[in-house]
């Protein structure tokens, strides 16, 4: 996606670890009319799926699932990372460790709002090791609903998860793949 | 707001210690329909005071924040609730105490995604004891950002934090104002 490309080229910065930064327009700024088209884009490559919950985790991807949401007419189901008085018992679960954080934390949604007869989208904002989208994929498939596929905003295309769910027979579609990235240059994979 | 006062008597549902949940339709599970209807609602009460920014705090509230930036057409910073590595230590934070969840955690923005300039709608999906608000309002005011109010989707007010903001001459634009709350009744207070 061109649009989301260029704003990456323009306002995103690296760091060391492989970090890259993008919070001055998409994950603590959010840039309204980038995501309007980032939601825009990821209804047309999900919308003959027929997809009756997008499902992402908090808190970066909630912006981009409800963006999607607005296009595919579809209710955004997020997943909380630990549990609190406000989350019933009743709960699907899976632990997710995160290389950004350093952590290992669990992630939970309510086995009310997910079932056997959803068809689901996973939403997030990147893809790297690919440690939060198979948590995600666990609760779906824990609730025995359809995956019909994940949508990531921008793929670290360097670091295996996307190949390793693409092998898997996961349909991944990615709107910025970033191919390599330095201090001082960063690469795009071409896409169709 | 009656649509939103329809789904609460609808799906939401009250547990002890003044708890309205609405995981269903608001805050885990997102009603994408009614979310939209809110972000119309809330840029119809404030369109004329050209928001350059709408601050919420992660996570509840980012839905509902980025209905309201379609409409208000201005970008969505939404608060950090510790700091990451991600995080630049250039950043206002503020303490805030959740009653719900039993803790004080410390919420973030980077001062580069807020300044002087700015006119700053703060939006959350509860208001309560006014704890988040506050702290949101303190971000504010480190920026030297100017407050043009605050939309809220539910308003709890048998508890202090609406009235007190209000008295402090702040501008607190409540969609749906519980005035009372038990297991087996729960009344609205009439608006305007």
């Amino acid at each position: 996606m061109q649009l989301l490309e260029e704003r990456i080229l323009k306002g995103g910065k690296v760091y060391p670890g492989n970090v890259l930064k993008v919070s001055g327009f998409l994950n603590h700024l959010i840039d309204e009319s980038l995501i309007d088209e980032i939601g825009k884009e990821i209804s047309a490559r999900f919308f003959e799926e027929h997809i009756t919950k997008i499902l992402t985790v908090e808190a970066s991807g909630i912006a981009i699932a409800c963006a999607a949401a607005r296009y595919l007419h579809a209710p955004v189901l997020f997943a909380k990372k630990s549990k609190t008085i406000n989350i019933s018992d009743s709960c699907f679960s899976a632990e997710v460790r995160s290389y950004t954080h350093g952590n290992v934390s669990t992630i939970v949604v309510e086995k009310s709002c997910l079932d056997s007869g959803d068809v689901v989208l996973i939403v997030d904002d990147f893809l790297a090791m690919g440690e939060a989208v198979r948590g995600l994929m666990s609760l779906v498939s824990q609730a025995g609903a359809k995956l019909a596929g994940c949508a990531i905003a921008i793929e670290k295309g360097f670091q295996p998860g996307g190949a390793e769910l693409r092998a898997q027979g996961v349909r991944v579609e990615s709107l910025a793949i970033i191919e390599s990235m330095t201090d001082d240059s960063l690469t795009f994979r071409k896409c169709k």
